[in-house]
C-alpha cells in the first residue's frame, strides 16, 4: 500500500473510459490505443476504466481481464490507472484487483454490490471485511441509481478511517451532500474526493472538491481539464464559458429514449471521430441512423467536427 | 428444447432453495443434501437454484457452477431443477446455461441485466438475442425491486412468443398486474405463471396463476404444498387456515432491520433445524443471537420446533 | 357517535362518486341525480362523495358544501353516504365534517393530510387530536401515491383503538399488507376493511375484507356488487367471469396518458351513457374526440352502449 | 400587471417566512412584528409568505388571509410581498391571489396543485388557464418533493412565455438541473430564477441565478444576505467561510426524526431567540425539552445565543 501524503494521489480529470468494443467477444485493440492517446493528449491526469461509462459490469470476465492488461500496458505509467472491481460477488472483486495490481494499475474503483442493496452498516462492515483483501488503494463510489445504494455522509467518514481507502466517487448527483462531505472530510485532506457528473464539476472544485470522472472527457478531454483549471483558480467568467460547452456537449446524451442514451451517446460519437468502435455490450445496442445525424450535428457545433460542404 | 403441450411444464411448488454455504470460498455439502432432501419429502414440484433466496448474484462463478453440479446430482431427476442464471454479463449468463444443461438441469430462470436498468424495447431485444443461444428452456424473472426494471404485460406477451421462452416468475409484489398477465397470457395456456411472494400464492393459483417461488418453502415446505393444493382446489376455508400459518413464518423475516432480513432469516432458521449452515455470502452476515432467539420463538410458534423446558 | 356492533356499519359496495360538475363553479344538478339514481339501482352498499375519484381536493370549499348537501338530500336515507375530509389544514377537514353531519351524512372519510407528509408517530398524533373533533365516525383513507404517507399496519391497528374510527380503506394497491391488515384486525370484527383498486375486490373479499370502494361502479354498479357477493360466497367460477369483465373496463382507464385518465375516463363514460357532464376540475380537462371513441368501443364491449349501426 | 424590464424585479435573498401562531386558530401577532423587524434588519430583499416554510397549505383559508393582511400591513412597501396561493383548488388559488392583490402584495408564488399531480403538457395547460386570472405577477414554484410534480425544463421555457409569469423558484435541490433552467432563460434575463436550498445558494447565484429563498434566513438573515453579495461578486473565500456557516446552522434542520424537522427547528430557533412563538399547525408539533436543548447548542455555535454560565 502507497503510503498517503498531505496531498491526495488521485486528483484533476479522471475520464471513466468507455471500453471500445470489436464485437462481443473482443476488444478493439487500435480503437482503445486512439483512444487512450486521445485523451491523454486531452491532458487528463488519470483514466478509470471498467466504472458505469466503461460497461463494466456488462462484460464477461474474461474482457474485464483483457481490458485491464491491455490499457495499463499502453498508459505505461504516464498517468495513474484506476480499475473498477464493482461486482455483485466479493470473490470476484477481489480477483480483479489481483489483476489490477499484477498490471500495474494504481488504483481500484468499488461501488457497493450491487444486486443487493445493503444497509449502511452492512456496507461498513463489508468495507471493513474487503478493503484489507485488496491489493491497490480503494476508491469508494457512489452511484445509487445502479446499485440502489446511497452512501451517507457518516458512511464515508467511517470508510475513510479504514486503512486502504484514499478516496471517493460521487455520482449522486446531490450537490447539498457533496458539500457535506467536502466538510466532512475537511481534516483528511489527503483524501480524494471526487465527482461524477461533469455537470457539477465545476462547483465541486471550487468548493474544495479534488477533481471529477467526466464522460465526455472521453471525446472533449481539453474542455475539462479546463474547466478543472479554472475552477481551481477561482476564474469565475472562464467557467461561464466552458460551462455552457458543457451543456452543448451534453446534448450528445438525449438523442436516445433510455438512461443508456450516456454511453451510447460517448460511443457514437467517439466512432463519429474516428477514434473507435462504437459497439455496445449487451443489453444495450449502439444507435441508428437518425440518432447519429443528431450526434454529429452536435460535433459541429462544438466544434470538433467539420461540416461537410 | 422440449415441446410445449397444453399443460405447463414448471408448476405447483418450487422452492427458490437458498445456497448452503461451508465459508466464503465453499459449499456447505451435507446441509445441501439435507435441505434437498427435506424440501422434496415436502412435496415440493420442483427446485429453483441461485435466484435471489440463493444469493446467486453474490456468488463467485465458480461456486455457482459447483452449485449446479451439485444439486443436479443430488436431486438427479427427480423433480425439475431450475437454475438461475441472472448475470449483468451476457456472456456468463450463456455460459452458465450451457453448464446448467450439460449437468442435466431441466430449465434456466433469467432476470434483466441487473446493473444499467433497460427500457422495455431494449429488454426485447435483449431477450432475442440472448435466448436462442441458451441451451435449456428459459423462464423470464421479473424482480424490479433488485433489477430496477419492471416487465411490462406487453412485454411478457411479445417474450412468450419467443422460441424458447416457456414460462415467467412475477415477484413485483404488484397483484393488479399479475391478473393483467393472467388475462393476456390465457391463450397460451402452455405456458407457466408463477408468483414469487408467498402471502401471494393462493389467489395467484385461485385466479389461473400455476404456483410459486416460496423462499418460506425452505423451511416448511409442506405448508405451500398444502395451500397451492388448497387454492387449486377453490376450497377457501383451508385456505384461510394456511394464509395464518404463512403469516406467522413470516416473521421469520422481519427479526433483522434491512432487505437482506428474509434471507437472513431462512437460512438462521434452516441452521437451527439442524438442515445447513446459515454462512451468508457478502454482503451480508448472518444473524447474531438475538435475532435467532427471536427466529427459534417462531419456529415454536410454527410447531417446526419443540420448546426447550 | 353511533354505537359500533359486531357487524361492521360498512360494506359492501361503496362507489366513489365522480362529482358531476355544469362548469368551474357549479354542480351538474340534473346530472348528479341521475347518477345517484344510476348506481342505486345497481344495488350498491352506500356511496361515497368527495374521494379521489370525486375529485374532492380540487373543488373550492363552497362546491364541497354543496356536493354535501345535495348528494345527502337525493340519497335521502336509502343508503349510508360517507364524506371525503381531506384537507392539507386541519380546521378545513374539521368544518367539512361538521357540514357532514348537518346534511345528515353517515361517516367521514379522512387521509393524511397531503401537503407535508408525516411519519407514522405524527400521522397518530395527529389522528388522536382531529378524531375528538369530528362529528361523525371516521374511515380512515390511505392514499399513498397521492399523500406520501404509507399506513403501516401498527399505525391501523393503533388508530383503530382511537374511539371513533370506525374503518379503512386501502388504495395501497399493496395486497401483500392488506393481508397483513386482516391478520391485524381479526379481534375487532366490527371494524370496516374496504380495499380501493377494483382489481381487488374479489380477493380482498375472499380473504376477509369487508367490500369496496370501485371508481367502476359509477358506471357499471351491478358488476362490482355481483362481484362483491360472489366472493363472500366464495364462488370461484363467478368470480373469474366478473373478473375479465372487470379488467375489460378497466380499459376505460387508459385512453389517456396521465395518471388522471382513470377520472376522465370515467366522467367521459358517463357522459357516452347520457348520466352526466364530463366537466373536469382544474388541473385537469375532459378528453377530445379521440379518447371519447374508445371509450365507446369500451362501453360497448361491456355492452353498456348498443354499437350505431 | 406591471411591466418587466431587463433588471428582473424579484432578486437577493428573500426568506420564506414562518407563519407564527398563538394557536390553532390566531395568529401570533406580536411575534410576527418582531419576525418581520428581524428579518428586515437583516438586510433581506423581500418576503415570501405562505410557502412550504410558511405552512402555508396547513392553514385554514381564514388564517392565510389574515397572514397577507397583517404581513403586507407591517412591510408597508419596504420590501416585495410574495404570497403563497398554492392550493389544490383552482378557485382557492384565485381567491387568495386577489386578496394579496387588495392588500398591496408584490407577486404570487404557485406550485402544481399538490393532490393529483399532473403531467408536464396539463401543467401548462392549468398555468395558461390560472394565470391570466390572477392579479398579481406569478412566480412559479418547483417542489416535487410535496406537489409530485418536477418542471421540466421545456416546461419552464414555455411558461415563462405566458404573460404574467415573472419567476421561478426551484427547490427540487437538482443542481444540474438548475444549470439548465440558468441556460434556458439566458434569453430571458428580467425572469427571476431562485433558488430554495440554502446550502445552493452561492453555486446558483455564481452561476447566473438571482438570488434564494433561504429558510434559514429566518433565523439568521445577514448570513445569506452576506453570501448572496460575496457570490454576486464571485468572492470565493468569503463564500467558502460562508457555506461553513450555513451547514452549521443547517444541523438545527436535523433535530428531529422527520421530514418536519426542517420547519419545526426554524420556529423552535426563532422562539428560543424570543422572536416569535413555536406553535406547529397540524399534523406538526413543537420539539420538546430535548430537541430544545440542541437547537441551544447550535444557536450557541453559531454565536446567535449566550452560553448560561
Amino acid at each position: 500500500m502507497r503510503l498517503q501524503s498531505l496531498k491526495q494521489q488521485f486528483a484533476g480529470v479522471i475520464p471513466p473510459l468507455v471500453t471500445p468494443l470489436a464485437d462481443e467477444y473482443n476488444l478493439d485493440f487500435p480503437g482503445l490505443g486512439k483512444l487512450i492517446g486521445h485523451v491523454l493528449k486531452g491532458g487528463v491526469h488519470g483514466l478509470f476504466i471498467l466504472g458505469t461509462t466503461g460497461e463494466g459490469p456488462s462484460l464477461s470476465l474474461k474482457l474485464k481481464y483483457k481490458m485491464i492488461e491491455e490499457s495499463t500496458r499502453i498508459v505505461s505509467g504516464r498517468v495513474p490507472v484506476l480499475v473498477g472491481i464493482t461486482d455483485a460477488s466479493f470473490a470476484e472483486s477481489i480477483s480483479l484487483s489481483k489483476h489490477a495490481a499484477d498490471c500495474g494499475a494504481d488504483a481500484v474503483v468499488l461501488a457497493p454490490p450491487y444486486y443487493f442493496p445493503s444497509g449502511q452498516a452492512e456496507l461498513l462492515e463489508y468495507l471493513e471485511h474487503i478493503t484489507p483483501r485488496l491489493h491497490l488503494p480503494l476508491l469508494l463510489y457512489n452511484m445509487p441509481a445502479m446499485t440502489k445504494v446511497d452512501i451517507g455522509v457518516e458512511t464515508l467518514l467511517r470508510a475513510s478511517e479504514i486503512d486502504g481507502i484514499v478516496g471517493f466517487k460521487d455520482s449522486s448527483c446531490n450537490m447539498i451532500r457533496f458539500h457535506e462531505y467536502i466538510l466532512a472530510m475537511k481534516g483528511n485532506p489527503a483524501f480524494s474526493l471526487l465527482i461524477g457528473p461533469e455537470e457539477l464539476l465545476a462547483e465541486s472544485v471550487l468548493f474544495g472538491g479534488h477533481g471529477g470522472i467526466p464522460g465526455g472527457a472521453n471525446i472533449f478531454p481539453e474542455l475539462y481539464v479546463d474547466m478543472y483549471n479554472a475552477a481551481k483558480e477561482g476564474d469565475i467568467s472562464a467557467i461561464l464559458k466552458l460551462q455552457e460547452k458543457i451543456f452543448i456537449l451534453r446534448k450528445l446524451y438525449s438523442c436516445g429514449q433510455y438512461a443508456s442514451s450516456l454511453i451510447k451517446g460517448i460511443k457514437c460519437a467517439l466512432n463519429c471521430l474516428d477514434i473507435c468502435s462504437d459497439f455496445m455490450a449487451e443489453p444495450f445496442h449502439s444507435f441508428g441512423e437518425e440518432q447519429r445525424k443528431e450526434i454529429i450535428k452536435v460535433l459541429i457545433e462544438l466544434e470538433l467536427k467539420t461540416p461537410i460542404v
